[in-house]
């Protein structure tokens, strides 16, 4: 471990900063780990994208149909691959809190600078539950943790309840999948001086920096909306950071098509009734450039039209011709 | 009418635009409507705080505990007082699709340019009936509809639905109060062509006006956190739209306290089990030089605690201290 | 008023018990209520299917979709049409305290039992506001209040309020749509001695009259199961307040055909995303000699092929044919 | 295994029915599996209060606080208890279909009769992945398996999806936690024919077996209401098997004051903001003789007064008496 226990606060506030992005895992046609696949995908987001940090075993990487040995592989691939050069956040969701401590130790063990862990999708649905979960990981790993709220879809992290969260020595970051700005502005104003939040969601990402004071994006859509020579979420934080908001929001505009790439073909899961998109974000990978592949149950394999039809509105928002001017196609 | 109803949807796109807000409605100690209180507040919401145009009869308004007569009545009054300085819009929500023809004829025929209806809160839970419901209502008035959409709480209208509705000559607008930007997107996509799209939520206002396009903020903050002489809603909109993304950041981040204010105090409703702040949003107009007085049940007055804290949190934005310095304050 | 405000709860005791069941209303083609309709089916469930109450103007009556004064035309029906045979409670359900007032005080003038409440749609997520609401309307009439519970679509009433509630005089009754048993047990144990609870469907009725104690059912299929010569419900009820509950249990599971029906075309509005259905409901009625006609929107008119179906259904179950067979079809 | 897997409905319609219990597991003071209570309460069960059936590893049972070791190991002990005398089910429910699948081989390998798995609590909300889920687990194993709908808190199984499962040879049974009566009478309606359909609570149980046909009670109550002397769900099931309805209703009635017990203590969970109620469980199993002891995270221990307080309330139902009079207690 980089740091204490005690010095995970700190620490959180020195490294869980920029633009990360979040990457699905790939599988082979046999339905092993495709191990070449996650190290190219993530090689490519550090060199040629210049994400600055990637939290590996999210919502978006199947690690609901993985096995913790699996899950552990993966994360060694993860670090074997990023040599330092970028932060790292493991992912160690478990219905089950004594398989998270597990995931959660190994992760320390082979180098990553965090974990993220969910909220319990069964068993919890009070704040002394939930807090009894979470404290029961902090208290049995030396790592810190980021919360991460899904309150659309599971019992939600209240501000009241994260200032009793933030009270753990190393727990130090919350990920809010929540949607409404006001739940996120009164969660600010309870523990931003504690914890590290970041949004995520891209959307909103130029304004919570600028104007909410933002530092963090932790979401998968940097790798999706970016390709070598066309970088523009890292550009407009950067104009942004650096002052310049005209040039920021101009940058910013040209996302737009992507947005609404993002908003037609991922977003389903988020619906009442939709299906978690993996393979929609696999084959849009693709064709960028990078290694999707198969999907595991219960996720779902695209038709060849629904393909065709992602096909045709990817190529319409000029992404995959710019992706093949910037290079960097795997080869085989 | 200033409009035939095949030229609803020209009309809106010139007339809905810019920084709306929503007032509360005002009553007596004995319980009957303030008609001087009401008159007030639009006033000095038109000359003072320099508002684009005013949304009556809405969720902070407590039309759900008004008589047909009461609203009918109200709406008057804001025609009376804004005396066609700025365009209104009249809440004409209610259980019943007759009713709404009701109220929504008589804000036709007393001068409101335009009429918003909220998804039904009984009796519709499939796309078929809300169809039927706008439907009903939009053949039976001249005058252009703004769709009201709060998935949180009733049946939502989706962006397919919203696309058979954009087809009804007189129904031209859509308040969003879902907080997904990508479902927001998907609206924009699908009928951003046909319809005027507000998001209803000034927070994100700054990025939906210069990186998402949007024109048009109707929201009932721009009078909670504006008073003469401080108007910051009003100037960041206008350097955004001048092209000085700097300033328009700077003072969109001298809202933040504000903003958390209002995350503390009013957003209470839309927590799964809080209540309506009408009482809350009443005193903080009273502490900053507007009128407010008693609420109808089902609100709640607020305890003498509750008063003090939200006024020392108020009087901790420097707020009331702007309004006193910009005068206004009601005489008597 | 046949009882003094404060012997509401012991007048509740004596009259809310047996099979009641709850009449759609019926409009004319023209849309206009259909009066010598609405006073048919009375007549039907009273003379014929020896129905013990009435409840006018609930969920399947498309209250919400009828003005003020035709809701207290139809009230007026209902007494003119019962002429005292049996007691009769009517639905005051509005998103308005003071309508509901209206309403109520209406019902108690033209000589009504009892009002029945829903919980508000609008404006109520918290105990409080729930509390404070009933508590107005109760304040300002002297008639007795059932409370109305759907806990599935609407804040829900819990236990611990309903306590709260039932120390108000004139609240003496609760209509229990949620379908948990365990919860209708607590409610039961709370205030079972203070308020004549009636879960609001007819399938567990058996059992919740010989196991549960319950004495009272409120619900719209007794007039749907049931014809002149075939009263099932009727006839279970009493063998099992006789003592004879193998013959009661031999009745009860002849209806068991009924019930698919009714679970079939029926119940669809208690789904995530269904409709209302009067119509279906209505066209039930016709086919076994009471009035049907036309819904209001937004419910809708059943296609020929659906018409055809329910048809056949309802054929399939023989009931068409015992109606033939007892007579009481309306002339013209 | 007992039968082929094209012969799984067939033994289904054999052995699922009577009265089957669900017992939690129980812990030592160290954390660790206490096989010997586990296997005291199963002996408890199968000798003294005469169960039919035992499901292990339900809700009840903490599964998603034990490792797949660990519940393995527990449904060893079970098979090694049984000894062939009661039929068994294994709880598999995992977020992982992988794990799922390795969870139901095991159980098939050790002797149970089938399996029972609870729709995913993470990656499916929408038809197509549920039946790639059962699909892809039911083709991976010969053991039958019974569907677990939970439709509050999970991914509904719709009477719709249910038959499309119903087709996979494997799939012969559901276990209905939704406690609508008309969800159930449409699944019936479906299903019936080909899947032995149990209702998840002993409430209606009675009315179900007498009325609806039902022939399979899948539930924890029967160990927490019944005690060696006093079997009345063992009891009225048999009196309403054999034609005596009015003593089985009598039976029924006298176990009334214990589901007021269960309403209050137990069913918690089931209410929007609940816990899961084992220290409460496990307590009352105490009480009547049977082993309780420590529950795991996220679950917490009773306080004192909460103890004496459940303590009381059961000791007034004379259920502890009972039992003390019926001999029974562990010693030591």
């Amino acid at each position: 471990m980089k740091y204490r226990k005690n010095e995970a606060k700190e620490y959180a506030r020195e490294i869980l900063k920029g633009v990360w992005t979040a990457l699905p895992y790939n599988f082979t046609e046999d339905d092993r780990l495709d191990e070449p696949g996650i190290a190219f995908n993530l090689e490519h987001c550090i060199s040629r994208l210049q994400i600055e940090g990637h939290y590996c075993s999210g919502n978006v990487a199947e690690f609901w149909a993985m096995t913790n040995e699996e899950r552990m592989r993966a994360h060694e691939i993860n670090v074997e691959t990023a040599k330092g050069r970028i932060p790292l956040i493991a992912g160690c969701h478990h219905q089950n809190p004594y398989e998270a401590v597990a995931l959660a130790r190994h992760a320390q063990e082979v180098g990553f600078d965090f974990v993220i862990i969910l909220t319990p999708y069964i068993a919890v649905r009070c704040d002394d539950a939930l807090y009894d979960y979470y404290r029961f990981i902090a208290d049995r790993v030396e790592i810190g943790i980021v919360l991460f709220n899904i309150p659309q879809t599971y019992y939600p992290i209240s501000e009241h309840l994260t200032k009793r969260l933030a009270e753990i020595p190393n727990i130090c970051g919350f990920k809010q999948a929540g949607p409404a700005p006001a739940a996120t502005i009164s969660l600010r104003e309870a523990v931003g001086d504690k914890l590290v939040v970041s949004v995520a969601d891209e959307t909103p990402w130029l304004y919570n920096l600028s104007v909410m004071g933002d530092r963090w994006l932790l979401n998968y859509c940097p790798h999706l909306y970016q390709v070598p020579g066309y970088l523009p979420v890292r550009d407009y934080t950067r104009a942004a950071l650096g002052g310049d908001m005209n040039r920021a929001t101009e940058i910013a505009r040209t996302v737009n098509p992507l947005r609404a790439m993002h908003a037609k073909w991922i977003t389903g899961y988020g619906r009442p009734t939709g299906h978690v998109p993996s393979a929609e974000m696999k084959y849009w990978m693709e064709l960028i450039g990078m290694v999707g592949g198969p999907v595991r149950v219960p996720c779902r394999e695209m038709t060849e039209q629904a393909k065709k039809q992602l096909r045709a509105d990817l190529e319409a928002t000029g992404l995959p011709a710019k992706a093949a001017a910037g290079g960097g196609k795997r080869s085989g």
